[in-house]
């Protein structure tokens, strides 16, 4: 069995797929995937999305460094969403955060209550000129 | 502010919402909330999705009993995810386990790895005539 045979993905050929830290249960990130992102993420062992927004497949951490190495991968019971348990490197967050879900509701806003890891720039840092 | 002022609910008007047990830690479920369904969740503090599939809005555990009682909401950067840490009564899942992410991939399948805590027939036992 192939491991994409049982994952329903949408009409989009998308797939949510959730990063739990392997460490602590806190999860990092949603995004998705579709097969070809399933496929990588096994073959290569750091996780893979498909970037709606820049329509192309995205390796974790390809221009931060971050990856994401997989500990686990998991199916839901309709097939159509995937948990990978992950060691993070670095931070998940693109804004500096060790996780994308730094803001919780305080009753009145959705307010921050996580501390900044990294300073947002550093996350993507300039790269040194090519010679 | 409201609480569906910050959410980007996508062309559907759905975002995604993961439900994780406060307790520890596990992910339970992966499902979709329109505005609705978020306002609703944050009004009754039992978790409210939107069905795609029977296009309706659905208060967790309705028919089951097996609701879902809110301990926070957590967003994440993009605005399009919510994370709510839940008290689950009784399973997440309609086949009768704790989470719906019952299987993981063993290398050469999805195979089921956790124990059903309940039969599913049990989890949506028929109802008594009325009378």
């Amino acid at each position: 069995m192939s491991i994409v045979d049982r994952v329903k993905f949408d009409h989009r050929g998308l797939a949510v797929a959730i990063a739990q830290d392997a460490a602590n249960g806190e999860v990092l990130m949603v995004a998705f995937m579709n097969r070809t992102a399933l496929e990588k993420t096994l073959e290569t062992g750091l996780v893979h999305y498909y970037s709606r927004s820049r329509d192309k497949l995205w390796r974790k951490g390809e221009e931060s460094g971050h990856v994401q190495q997989v500990r686990e991968l998991r199916l839901d019971c309709d097939g159509d969403a995937i948990l990978v348990s992950i060691d993070q490197k670095g931070v998940a967050c693109h804004e500096g955060y060790r996780s994308c879900f730094f803001r919780h509701w305080d009753g009145e806003a959705w307010t921050v209550d996580r501390e900044r890891a990294l300073d947002p720039a550093q996350v993507y840092a300039p790269k040194a000129p090519s010679t």
